[in-house]
């Protein structure tokens, strides 16, 4: 347990589709890293969560649209933003060569407790 | 609200002491960038939280105690692991020279509704 893993190493080849995988599972938290290569969402296709998505990008690059927004967002290394559940969302773009990481942590909405 | 931040720029100044900023702060989940240059935790401090704590090393490099391990932990980048609730820890070092960027989700421990 106590023995660190690395998000960079290794690295899955996305070439062929994008890679998920769940670094953290917790009820109250779910971290995934997110590995693409030129993928973009299908047209047409919107994510649709009932979800707290936010993400940070980590290596590569990438355009995301929300549908709330005009105009598209690119995203360098560094670049971190919240999707509030409900924001319909999808990937525009990730660069063509080479891998583009993104840190993805979903939160579910907490029901109020009274 | 849609356009992204940056992790990395502008990066505060830590050579005087850490910095510590909330990027993300929900009710089930509050998601934390450090920035250390040189610092340790106290002499017989221990960190002792009563919720989870997943941390990823982004930049630099840091060695982490867990009291219930023998051996220091060294982190380099990408390196991340799950300190549990309860699971005292302090950090022994970090990098002297330029900064250690962390990012540590912490996580409530969630009741059990029934």
């Amino acid at each position: 347990m106590p023995f660190p893993r690395n998000l960079f190493r290794p690295l899955p080849d996305a070439s062929a589709g994008e890679r998920f995988d769940d670094l953290l599972s917790l009820p109250g938290c779910r971290v995934e890293r997110i590995v693409s290569q030129g993928q973009a969402s299908p047209s047409g296709f919107w994510y649709d969560q009932d979800w707290d998505e936010w993400v940070l990008l980590l290596a590569g690059s990438a355009v995301l649209r929300l549908e709330s927004q005009s105009q598209p967002i690119a995203l360098a290394v560094g670049d971190h933003l919240l999707i509030p559940a409900g924001e319909r969302h999808h990937v525009e773009a990730t660069a063509p060569h080479g891998p583009t990481v993104w840190l993805a942590v979903h939160v579910p909405l907490v029901k109020a407790t009274g």
